[in-house]
């Protein structure tokens, strides 16, 4: 199968998952007056908000590069990449649980943490597509290095362990987690993937 | 019509159905402490999450397998088709009921049996789709051997006692039912469509 | 703009708004032993659930086909397939509405009539969108015959009094108007757009 | 970067944000033969729900007007059409604000400015890709003159100062405010970017 169903496919849940985030936002209910106060108190769900639409963007935009760099896909591939379209659509569950509960003012270190797991899945599951496409020599494009496309699999996995600091960080403070969680996602805007070299690229297109 | 648009309007409806599967997870509204528990006691919602986002996904894989080995649509396919979408988008609910009656721990097998149906149903409809195509002989694609689709057609059928066993099951116990649901779509991940041969279909391509 | 463009956006449109329908099937609470009655209760929600989202979905391959026989899309055009699509968009509030009151038993007249205009708008701004195609002359696809093309408005126009004759059916029973929906879904399924001399474009196609 | 992609995944968040608008319309629950009032007092979520979804719909347009005028899409880029795009989706829920206040009669000028600010917000960082790509020079189309982008920057900017003038009209009238914005929507209609020279992209593109 080419990628570029799949990366249709992706894309759709990509941009359903960060549009859904929006039916997390509930209009407060209020006595006439209160609306002012509402709104600010309610800083937790535009700040999870703001957080999970650009950590959903940023990794949008990496399996975007991801899949430019992939030849072909097989089956497991299609299933390891199912099973990461489901860690990135069930993002607006943990993204409103923090919300609720940094609102509520208790409960808020473990929904910090959940938050956070589901953040590391995403990030894991996705580090498995490319570990796969990399380690499988056969599914990589031809104008990517494969030698520097195995370094790359450091800086992939380089991101687990900054999340499972920061699911420790939710134990003291859950608004310090999801500060460190919007500076991972600013952390993966960084483009560490081996470049495609365009000319045996375009080559190739016109081969076939 | 050609499928390319079928496919697109599919895509969309796939990914949208698997996606809209998370409104299903509710925030739980707990007493200080008590979220923990809470979510362990949504353990399925979770499980159904999981089996509905995965067969979606599956039966995506397979839908555009099928497509790829037809080479026109006609508006008896067409129609077909729109059927097949509307069980797959319906599938929200049935997994929603499912999860919330496993939850209450009443009418559970009722709920496991509509979420039974409304799987064979999404089974049968798609079924009907590639046996239009390969008994049409006019709709399939050139580079699919007449005979192996045909033989392909016994596969398709195959999963539908399956899916009514399950059903059956769920009459016992619901969390058996679904975890057969579970291994009926893993089953699907098979690739049991007559292999298409690319030589043709490129040399089709380039006469056209 | 070139068509293709204007057709993405509304096959987001429709696949969403039809997928967008399973969130009005709500899992009905009941006490141990009544969810089988209560599932039955709920019938109109699956009949105005099939009858929408068959309606949506025939209405999508329509407008594939309008848009087929159409050059290219100017401003006026672009909007009115905005308004188009946003009679579309908002079926889901009409069906949600005739839905409950069919099942609160009360009302139910004004919620057909209400679910028969929002069907209405709809063929009323489709039926304009190939109308200024046909009359403008200069947006229409080169391989459709403008005495055809000028001849099929007038099935287009013939839809329209049968939607208001439902609307009219819907003072005597919500029922049978819901009856006359679904087959005015049905009546659409005819193709009676003039055909797209499929050689005249493929050799403008090779030319260009 | 190539912008197509880009344009997929940005055209799946406007379909969507304008589709998910309708959940904003709630059903009423009334006594028998209340239903008619109830739909009549429900008018703000009609005419929000019209403004915004025109809104979303005619900046779809003229996002696609930019994105044809732009060559290629870089990290920077991709990071404002993203921050872009989550002023875009998050629409649904100011919409449900400003409805719901309007309704209750309290509290909506506020609302009215809360909207206001979100118009805002999207209109600013959408001027902002604009400007990026024409002060940068190199990611701008060679088919575009660059001395009319840069003129073309002033009217961008000029519905700024609208939107601000709109904020302050919320501090005396809602519906006031509701008005200047549906007139603002139709202001964008116009289009005044500079013209593509169809010819040389066209040779361009024969010449790759």
């Amino acid at each position: 199968m080419s990628t570029s169903r799949t990366e249709a496919f992706s894309d759709g849940v990509f941009a359903i998952a960060a549009t859904l985030l929006v039916l997390e936002l509930k209009v407060p209910q209020v006595e006439p007056g209160g609306l002012a106060d509402a709104l600010l108190d309610n800083w937790p769900s535009y700040a999870t908000y703001v957080v999970s639409f650009l950590t959903i963007g940023i990794i949008w935009v990496n399996h975007h590069a991801v899949m430019e760099r992939i030849r072909k896909v097989d089956r497991p591939l299609l299933f390891m990449n199912l099973v990461f379209l489901m860690a990135v659509a069930v993002l607006p569950f943990p993204t409103a649980l923090l919300a609720d509960y940094l609102q509520a003012g208790h409960d808020e270190l473990l929904a910090a943490a959940v938050y956070g797991g589901s953040m590391t899945l995403m990030g894991v599951t996705f580090g498995r597509i490319w570990a796969y496409a990399v380690l499988s020599g056969d599914l990589l494009h031809e104008g990517v290095d494969p030698a520097r496309a195995r370094r790359s699999l450091w800086f992939f996995a380089a991101g687990n362990p900054l999340y499972v600091l920061a699911i420790g960080a939710s134990l003291l403070s859950a608004t310090l987690a999801l500060a460190i969680y919007a500076l991972l996602a600013l952390f993966y805007l960084f483009d560490v993937l081996p470049p495609l070299k365009q000319g045996d690229m375009e080559e190739g297109a016109r081969e076939t």
